[in-house]
């Protein structure tokens, strides 16, 4: 019979807040009504904890289940990956007697099938969705699904910037006050943009289930416009026109992914927790620009309501 | 004069966790007694609230201040990396009046010298070296340093199993128990082993102020071995034989870890804040495994105590 | 209408060897026989050249048709990745009619379903494919198909090391020559071991046509064994006791890829050319360890038949 | 004695292209006339041959020799980098006989200082330098020395779409067509921007010897504007007016870089060989745009030549 090592007292008897694996990778399939399921490859890091009450080492020991239980609970389509995420949890502490806590992340790549705004052609975007489950030994869990999407976002700081050296120089080549100003409304003056992240993640609960179409228009929300793969040139100026009577701040588009977020989960219990986070790849700059909100739907609610 | 849109209400009042920017690169030197200083390519993220209260969106009208903080005081040689960050925290609360709170994370990569442990040739390494500091309005701050190391480490698990089997063969092979039990002792047996990363981040107070080199020992505390960039033959034996005498489990190294930093930092007060991370690349997986403990050193003295 | 900017005359006339795309997502599906299609999430990269013959700047008026192609070509199952990108090359250079050549990179990842070594669980491998295709305006092609896996390679020299170390150990405490022979024959003695990454690169053609599995199985037939995601304590012995009887210089990896290669592809012409490359993670240092061979099959076939 | 296992003939006799380590860290010192040297945190990829007429295996042996080699070498200061890379081409040519070349690949980030456009602030710009070399041993050798360096890139595509957009909207609003041409000369139209990044490679020779600060701006020769880590109010407008005045293809990046290197290289013979290539972070797309050129400057210099 092969030793059991893992069972072997440690020399120095310490608790570890979380021992677990990263980077698991895992062909997970989502059931769609009427049609073959999502494919998803996915990452996945799972941990549990080993208190130091335990003082054993058998983590280690546990670690083919970890696989094991991904590997079982993923060979059959799942309804959604929060779900799949729950059920992985509840085997971990079933199978870690000792934990009082275990936990997964997931993420994966999925594709979504949109058309570009003014040709119409097909094209596809990439979008990463992820979801995390914590469960305690007592029963309590928190469990979250989220989304990351790029889009466009232009600064309105160097618009305005530019828009009053236009409105200048307009003025010195004789154009009237009046000229001047319908000119400041019918064009779209430069400023810089670039690629910019939006990031939500957003509590599941019994009484509160986000769709994962809506977590990703809430991550969107906050951009001048969306990005496309395909742009024929009718598409290319609807893009960065809209875009540019569209500029925001990094903070902005927080706010306003945030305002999506109270709007689309109107029935959303006011505890469910709710994160925002945008991040501009400024062209102007070798650094990124990033804003971010972690909140109650309820403290968001109170907030929008306080603007009267 | 140029308009100042920042100063604008933003359509959704929402506050802010932080707003920010990330991976300003800058050059920092630090002082060396009798030497010249250490030069730092490190890599800034600084970020400052902007509560709801404050409904405005004047963040971005200060970024250039971000940058001019870090530039100002990186122009001459710091002390060292915890106390840059606590001045580049009250400068960015001094510019940023509305905001309570202010948080600066840098890293750079740290190039000490060494020697191989056999053939005593010269040798360098690269260790990742960080700070972190966050300071409130309300006067409190927290500041940390910390470090990431490479070794090597050996899974005792996989080794015991080797050992097993070589027991069985060596009886098959007409071996009486003594002499198996003797070629137990003397042989250096085969097991998996890769890459570690030990990962260690402590509070640095007025009344504790850590040395780099010491949280750079204690991150290779877990490690079986030390790594080296040159080895000669007789260096390789070393490392290799050396690190299958001492064969340690993720667990293990975060818990040596807890261990060494528990007798360097002897004079820490107790509820100084201390977290240790151990990442192995497993080299018969394609995952990792990690291990982490997060806990005060006064927590880390009693599970000891208590150890007997 | 819209203007057509690209068609105007550029103020610097100088050729390019190389204008495209990198980084353009698509779902990617592959038939199987009597099964549901492989799903492929692969990126693709695409060039055309833009000789300065032509003058003229016209490639960026075409970047639609860039995705455009792609897109067509991708919204339905293609036989095998080679053939969509021979596609795609004909389709681009149809569309670019001032270009002499078009080429396109498509890598992916693909999941393995494989069994563990003694407890024959089920479990899944994620490995690299891809394909390069070059076409020129004259109706030459070269076609490339190619794969990147993971497995464990053990360090002979180490081990011999380790070896010669216990062979003296043993004399000292009193075993016989007989006895210590005996001893090294039984033993899997220590050694470093790391994550090793296989890549082998192939030429298709109309008289050649590797499958993707051949290439896969190359791809591994330099580790000291492969490796898996699940291991149970028995199979946890087997990769690491064959593995260290088995141990490979990077060297080594790169030959005994190229011997199967041979082995397998004895029906490809002598000028398919092939290309290998083995890069060892090493667990005793910081940076890795690269071999490399680039070369027709015949010359393979020459080298190893004067082996005698 | 240790054994010499390198020495041992390989079960398969199949020579290698290339054998050798990546990702080896050095501190390098580099001389500056009456300053201290700069400090260059670099990267090395080091490489020989292994003819299959050699039969043998022992690279390995000497890989000590690869790491000891690059130490020694970097003990003191050195003139610049691609000396440097020379004499360790050269060294590794002496220790390892059989190899019949040698090559070096070393790279490191570079802080340059300067200052803003407008307001003149100190700042600090991270740009990549590095440098190629390759010895046969017959004594020919190839030596470059190269940079990559980011900027911000306006798409003139795009612009124009925005301006002949404007101009209708103009006309449509009652603008007289001597108003509009006005108008479109004044002001800075919107277009997509994003961060670009410039890279050159450029031959180093006995008789040509470029120095890396021309490389380095040759490399945002191609840009619409440099970019800064600070941006005062005016500096901004500076940086994102002039770029919107200067809109540049990514393939026009690559022609100017070109034109850049024919104008600071007059002193390079004809068949110097040099290397271009120019990436876009498109802000209105996931995927990247690139643009590449490789040619002699002598094939350079005559394409110019014949724009007339």
């Amino acid at each position: 019979m092969l030793p059991d090592v893992q069972l072997a007292k440690p020399d120095v008897e310490i608790g570890l807040s979380r021992v677990g694996a990263k980077g698991i990778r895992k062909l997970v399939q989502v059931k769609r009504e009427g049609k073959r399921p999502v494919i998803l490859i996915s990452t996945f890091d799972v941990f549990v904890d080993l208190p130091s009450t335990r003082k054993g080492v058998n983590l280690s020991r546990n670690f083919e289940a970890v696989d094991e239980v991904i590997e079982n609970l993923t060979q059959n389509p799942v309804e959604n990956i929060e779900d799949l995420n729950i059920r992985i949890v509840n085997e971990l502490l079933d199978r870690h007697e000792y934990a009082t806590k275990a936990e997964v992340l997931m993420e994966a790549e999925y594709i979504l099938k949109k058309k570009t705004p003014f040709s119409k052609q097909k094209t596809q975007e990439v979008v990463k969705i992820f979801s995390e489950a914590k469960k305690w030994r007592d029963g309590r869990q928190k469990v979250f699904v989220g989304a990351e999407v790029y889009g466009i976002t232009v600064c309105p700081c160097a618009q305005e910037l530019i828009r009053a050296y236009s409105a200048e120089q307009l003025e010195k080549a004789g154009f009237t006050p009046d000229q001047i100003s319908e000119i400041m409304r019918i064009i779209p003056f430069a400023s810089h943009n670039q690629r910019g992240r939006g990031f939500v993640k957003v509590e599941v609960r019994e009484d509160f289930k986000p769709r994962i179409e809506d977590v990703i228009e809430i991550a969107k929300a906050g951009m001048s416009y969306e990005i496309y793969e395909i742009l024929k040139r009718g598409d290319e100026l609807e893009v960065v026109k809209n875009a540019h009577f569209n500029p925001r701040f990094v903070e902005d588009a927080v706010r306003l992914m945030a305002k999506s977020a109270v709007e689309k989960f109107s029935d959303a219990p006011d505890d469910v927790l709710i994160y925002f986070r945008q991040t501009n790849e400024e062209s102007i700059h070798q650094h990124d620009v990033v804003a971010e909100r972690k909140a109650t739907i309820g403290e968001l609610r109170d907030e929008l309501a306080s603007n009267g």
